[in-house]
């Protein structure tokens, strides 16, 4: 089996413990049953040259299997799935609902949540960040309500756990400090029924781990 | 060959037409040469509960394929893309890559351009929309600079032009109301190169046709 390494940070501040993107590949890799070795960056530092050349952004996770190199964290899952047949399933119609949920949770709902971080963590005290975050949040309950209202009744997105659950649960878990998920019982239910997943438990730790 | 049909608006404001995102799905059709058939929707109407089965959040394109019905553009040009090996290379390596740089343009550059369209379209007048921008344009500027450099000396975001660099540039063109990528030689470059595609031409001919 060819080796595989992430990168990931030695540390963050406590705001972002938990939330760093790397959770999500560690996730995919744990319940897929493949080992991995961590790259552990400074976040203070900026990166080098060789780096940038991998990840154009600077950012963690960057994925390393072989001569393969993928960057951002959904693309690195979507490779991940594709290594089982549950996390992405074969048949093309579940396979294609499975991808069409992975951008939504990528382009339809995290815009939303990394605006309500940047009001309320990065700009909580600015005169214009109260202003702003009331137009945040409509835009954040809107779709929320949307997938809410998709969600009741069922366990999943679609029919079993897939990768899309995956990244639309690490997506739920950042607005975290507020009320948006824990206080809708349908999408409260659902963040944790996935986080009960043993394989999400291993993956967190892993994470977590190193900021102790 | 199955019949493909795509939604898309009658009639959209000045300010959203060409940039509708049933745009990336046309461009990528064209470019594959693939004939599609246009459901189109009203705008000022909601949903009915059939097609919220097929997109939860109402919102265009969705894409039908005999039994596949996929929702999110990115999705969509993705399953378009996997049916040319040029769209979306057959390598591994170059694939993953490609992949990589679909999810980037969707979930790193796309929600900040978002932003800017919040502040200057959707929220021209409020007092907080100033202050607000200041900020959405520091993150803006960040990851367009990082492409930028990226992007020199190159025609396109890996050695030929993909899935990817269809995307990116669907992105681009949002923030056309400002200098951020026309002020900037390689972005504006990299984007005109694109656009001068005949696929893109036909594609936005496509979408703009019903507005006149």
């Amino acid at each position: 089996m060819t080796k595989i390494s992430i990168s990931a940070y030695k540390w963050v501040p406590p705001f972002a413990q938990g939330l760093v993107r790397d959770l999500r590949v560690r996730w995919a890799l744990e319940e897929a049953g493949l080992p991995y070795e961590e790259i552990l960056l400074d976040v203070t530092q900026p990166r080098g040259e060789e780096y940038l050349k991998m990840q154009p952004y600077g950012q963690v996770p960057v994925y390393k299997e072989g001569d393969l190199v993928i960057f951002e964290s959904a693309a690195i899952v979507m490779h991940i799935a594709e290594k089982t047949d549950w996390l992405m399933p074969a048949d093309p119609v579940k396979r294609a609902r499975t991808r069409s949920w992975m951008f939504s949770a990528m382009n339809t709902i995290e815009p939303h949540v990394m605006n309500l971080s940047l009001t309320d963590l990065f700009y909580p005290e600015e005169s214009w960040s109260r202003e702003a975050r009331a137009v945040m949040v409509q835009g954040l309950e809107k779709r929320l309500n949307q997938l809410s209202t998709w969600l009741s009744g069922r366990d999943y997105l679609e029919d079993e756990f897939t990768a899309a659950d995956l990244l639309m649960v690490t997506v739920l878990r950042t607005p975290r400090h507020t009320e948006f998920v824990k206080g809708n019982p349908v999408l409260h239910a659902y963040v944790s029924r996935c986080e009960a997943r043993p394989a999400f438990a291993r993956a967190f730790a892993s994470q977590m781990r190193h900021f102790s």
